[in-house]
């Protein structure tokens, strides 16, 4: 008798393994498979694809239950998934899950989160991953919305699989009813009003980071930032080669 | 009588401002215009695109002479590039260099390296931005090469500018006689043997990170470890648009 393996489902997040978005994100999945969570320990949110090599790194068992394992991680999000893939694990997990972030990560943000930085170290492995933010930073929030998105796109993604080299990155607008999911582009933005300059009680300057996002595209009613203003889930496959193939035949003319 | 101003360049790295590498690039390029060098207070290695939200960030004037402007900060190099654009700089530069840094930055390593998160960053801002890489991780190199080649591609950049963005990954090999440079794409690389499991003076279990890269595609001669295997100084056109286009067309048919 052939007994087939249940799907392994590795999942970590940037918000730390006691995050309200990772444990429904768990809750939404548990009858999938087989679950793995290998997340930091605290808040590990702005650090992209950040990974430790001055130190080294730790992780503890938190919880064993019937296909569910817990770990928590002195690590980044990346450490974390790199620490699981290699050490924990003992098959190649089927996908994995990073998230459900507790803020939006759409348009250039991939580049500074590191739920999306997870995501892009899952795809570098191999493994078919997807990044989940709600676009809502609060520490409680509704994920009610959010984990019917990522369990669709879950399960879409251990039947259909992904393509070598390509993530996707899934964003839930934070709204009662979400209208539906919208394939979309990763939206051209800037950030404006970016950093403000204050003065610390010692009189000494100090800088904060802040600021908002500018749609540098607002008709565009393909990209991830159209999709959700206007009420819907947005989902970007991402690819890991960042090439520009058609301005590389471009600067092959330059003289250098 | 109209008086042209100076190119303006901001330089940048992630192994702080007093590294031989970012000297070396401030040097050769010191007669091309206007420097201004905003680096972090120390080494901010595998950083990648993170950037400083929970506390403020500082920087400190450390050298003013004709022409040449350098401070330190406390933050990342991505905060670096935010705060000299949008804080210290009363016009937006002509050029943004990142490097030289000590070790290279090719392949994936784009996506762990602070070099490249912030050439990412310049690119995000518009400013045409180049990262410039040594292979060799030695706090003290032969960067005598390496300089050339950074000074030839900061020359072509400020004269034919750069598409909207597109930035430019370059990396040196670390040999006497660079061959020459090649314009090239991103390898499509993995780790091996990435962790090493360690146990403490306590008997704890650590986990260092370590490893090699593995080139998935080493017959591919467009590829940049394919150029610096081979002698050459490799040039990489990266996207900030990660969108898988094609992709995008064929999920648009997932039930989701």
């Amino acid at each position: 008798m052939i007994t087939e393996k249940k799907p392994l489902i590795l999942i970590t997040n940037d918000d730390g393994v006691e995050a309200q978005g990772i444990n429904c994100l768990i809750d939404s999945v548990r009858t999938l498979g087989e679950i793995v969570v290998m997340a930091p320990d605290g808040p590990r949110s702005g650090m992209s694809g950040s990974f430790t090599f001055t130190k080294p790194i730790t992780c503890q068992l938190i919880k064993k239950e019937t296909d569910l394992t817990v770990y928590s991680c002195s690590g980044t999000p990346v450490d974390c998934v790199k620490l699981a893939f290699h050490q924990i694990l003992d098959r190649k997990p089927d996908i994995l899950l990073s998230g459900i972030n507790h803020g939006i990560n759409s348009a250039v943000c991939v580049f500074y989160s590191a739920t999306v930085g997870a995501m892009l170290e899952g795809t570098i492995i191999g493994i078919p991953s997807v990044a989940v933010s709600l676009c809502n930073n609060e520490a409680v929030a509704d994920f009610s919305q959010a984990v019917i998105y990522a369990r669709t796109v879950a399960e879409t993604v251990l039947q259909e699989g992904l393509p070598k080299g390509v993530g996707l990155n899934l964003n839930i607008p934070d709204t009662p009813q979400v209208k539906g999911m919208k394939v979309c582009s990763q939206t051209s933005t800037k950030w404006i009003r970016e950093i403000e300059r204050h003065t610390d009680p010692q009189g000494n300057t100090e800088y904060w980071l802040t600021g908002e996002i500018h749609d540098n595209e607002p008709h565009n009613r393909q990209t991830d930032m159209w999709a959700f203003r206007n009420g819907y889930a947005s989902l970007v496959p991402l690819k890991i080669d960042m090439t520009d193939y058609e301005f590389m035949k471009k600067i092959k003319n330059w003289e250098l």
